[in-house]
């Protein structure tokens, strides 16, 4: 296979092919470092990649493979880590100079359980200062005048400009499914307490969640099933007691799904109108299946988000503030003061208000498959405008808990922007199967236009 | 049986003379209600007793019973619910003059399920205001002259008394275990999510808990049996799978337990110096099987707790605080004004610092069946004081999560003290076993002197 083959090969498709013998792990490995090499000057997604320590791992699998041992699903296949996810091979540094050179020698849980599954960790992914707002060094590879969103913003764009299959990220409120969406990427942010956050930089406790960025679904369902696993480390993370991710993603829907349309209330006020009239098309061309929603209580909900992320954020990234704020950014400085003033009374009561506002969602599952709603209030940002766009349509689905997805499937004006589709808690199998069967629906919508 | 007899029956012995026909529910609870008429003017241990909507439900129970159905394993026993848990039957009044009369006409879920196992609910027991430190009219049947202890006060008098066998209450410091020290009975507090909340007065969701009052381990088990069960509804709950409490806490230890006697960062300002040799006794009697440990940083979890309570109060309850402050005694507005005041940040890293706390006291369990420490600072205060004692040596353990029990095996001056005994989360059979081993043990060395 050739370079150009090889670096647009998923990862399913790429352990397939070194599975069967069709590539080696050297050969896939090769290609991603040497896009890699002659990309990421201009897009800047890596903080570092270690193209001998790279090369020994993927060299060493392509032993494992011809000594005929059992190799794991993932055996050979590069992927990228978000650096605020510990590996034992690289610094962790979190986007933020406080933690320059922060070496813990030791694995992330998940990243653990991706070594395990076979998988090489090419390098770390450029984060925003600690996951939050500030833009980061990256460019969007659809078009390098526009932000990648954050704040797994490396980890979309090596996705999407082909330097690697799949990477992870991390989300609070829309930092996988934002720069998924700006890239053109499909993004996952599975059910809070699928994957271990153990060995990950803590922002939130109630909302921090493991995700990963790919470019088929296949992908998605693999690498989530390779890393869920209960992990006492992590107290909110739980036994999953159902059949493989990748099983249930892969097969035909028992019935067609149907969506339930919420604009939320973030829709009037932040919603891009390119974006309204895009969503009013998908809507009509999705017809009987599709029915827009509206849910009580959502603005809510947004708040109580808000409020527990500006308050966890202060109480995890406070004692940094308290060494000193000069490392810090004006606007990191700020947002934690702001975090310190939330009233306990409001902060409780937001998270304590989180499963009954669950409750109320749920019951609309009886009714419909998956929740479809944007994935951002619109495409990618101008990079002069100095922002990573706003999270504003997916913090509501992970304060609840929900899977989510963001999925490559509109564009506007040549801009991607993805699609959202929201599922019940623990039933990440079945959104993902929506999701393939929605890719495949909208494909064959354009194929007849 | 006659009526002295009856009165001193355990639940588990009650049911028991219930289903072998020695006795009837209907006798059974006649023999409670003459008790209750002739005792409770002078011990005020109850909010309301229906003395025909009693009877009507042991005659009921009599009948299922006559006509050979199967019977539940509380069949036919009355058994008193502190009145922060609802039932259909009674209102359920917090203590609390906003509550008068607060009629919700649903059963807890902890109260449906008693009711499954076939118990009768005899009435309401008095709760101190709001389940907090405001002391109620409730005597100590052991010294009229003192505090029953609180929030669980009427239950704690109503047990001591032999007006119920066993009954409910609940813990967020030490509102079950230290009402148990100062009357003389045995209380259980189980793992944190074993039991439900739902249709209990939420005070701090981290730290509520349903507990039972008895003269009996059998009791505590049996009891607790019949309510563990996943609901939903809380989501803090958790599904059982272990056997019943019961069958474990009547077996005899695989081998003889041993514990770690813990005086925590309490004892020294705290502890009434008198309890203070009992325990240096104590510990003598029980040889090398007791081994007194020091666990560093139980000072900060003493403080978390505090926090956690102080500023969940505030939550909860600052909205009746909202509607006006004259309702609320002094000392409770004070306090929920405190608690207003908490730093956010404070309260963040209070509840994210249990998991750690646990794990450090988990492993002392590799070597110790039990930890060992008092249940109280001492005996119970006189009433003159206008207190209902300090919860100072069980809040921690309430914080962990982790079940205890308050064993009625200490006496200083004539006046009963609890033992208490903390065990591994989802332990409780375990705990409930070495209790019983404690309780004989202490008995035989009683015999010999």
């Amino acid at each position: 296979m050739n370079t150009a083959d090889l670096i647009a090969l998923t990862a399913t498709e790429a352990a397939a092919a070194i599975r069967d013998g069709r590539t080696t792990s050297e050969a896939l490995v090769t290609a991603f470092l040497d896009r890699i090499e002659a990309r990421d000057g201009e897009i800047g997604a890596w903080v570092r990649v270690d193209r001998e320590h790279a090369l020994d791992q993927a060299r060493r699998a392509d032993t494992v493979r011809g000594f005929g041992n059992g190799i794991g699903p993932l055996h050979g296949v590069p992927l990228a880590i978000k650096d605020v996810i510990e590996t034992r091979d690289y610094p962790t540094e979190n986007g933020c100079p406080l933690y320059s050179e922060n070496t813990t020698r030791r694995d992330a849980a998940s990243v653990a359980a991706l070594r395990s599954a076979g998988a090489v960790v090419i390098g770390k992914t450029v984060t925003t200062e600690l996951a939050l707002l500030t833009p980061s060094k990256t460019r969007n590879p659809r078009d390098t005048s526009r932000s990648p969103g954050g704040s797994s913003a490396g980890s979309a764009a090596a996705v999407a400009d082909q330097m690697v299959p799949a990477a992870l990220g991390t989300q609070t409120a829309g930092s996988v499914l934002r720069p998924a969406s700006y890239c053109g990427v499909y993004g996952f942010k599975p059910t809070f307490g699928l994957i271990s956050r153990s060995g990950v930089l803590m922002q939130s406790h109630t909302l921090d969640t493991v995700g990963v960025l790919a470019r088929s679904v296949d992908d998605l369902a693999l690498i989530t099933d390779c890393m869920s696993a209960r992990d006492p480390g992590d107290p909110v993370s739980y036994d999953r007691s159902q059949p493989r991710l990748a099983k249930i993603a892969s097969a035909k829907p028992p019935v067609p799904p149907n969506f339930a349309f919420i604009k939320t209330p973030a829709w009037k006020a932040h919603a891009d109108p390119r974006m309204q009239e895009a969503f009013a098309e998908l809507s009509g061309e999705l017809g009987a299946s599709c029915q827009e929603i509206e849910i009580a209580g959502l603005d809510s909900v947004l708040e109580w988000q808000r409020i527990v992320q500006l308050a966890e954020n202060a109480a995890y990234y406070g004692p940094l503030q308290d060494k000193g704020r000069s490392p810090l950014s004006d606007g990191l400085n700020t947002r934690l003061d702001e975090g310190a003033r939330v009233p306990v009374r409001d902060y409780v009561a937001a998270v304590a208000s989180r499963e009954k506002a669950y409750a109320a969602i749920e019951e609309l599952f009886e009714n419909f498959t998956a929740i479809l709603t944007p994935a951002s209030t619109g495409p990618a940002p101008l990079l002069s405008e100095g922002i990573t766009g706003s999270p504003i349509f997916n913090g509501l689905w992970t304060y609840l808990g929900m899977p989510a997805v963001s999925a490559p499937l509109m564009e506007i004006d040549g801009l991607p922007v993805g699609i959202q589709l929201v599922g019940l808690r623990r039933d990440d199998g079945r959104l993902l199967r929506t999701t393939r069967w929605l890719a495949t629906r909208l494909e064959a919508v354009e194929a007849d236009t």
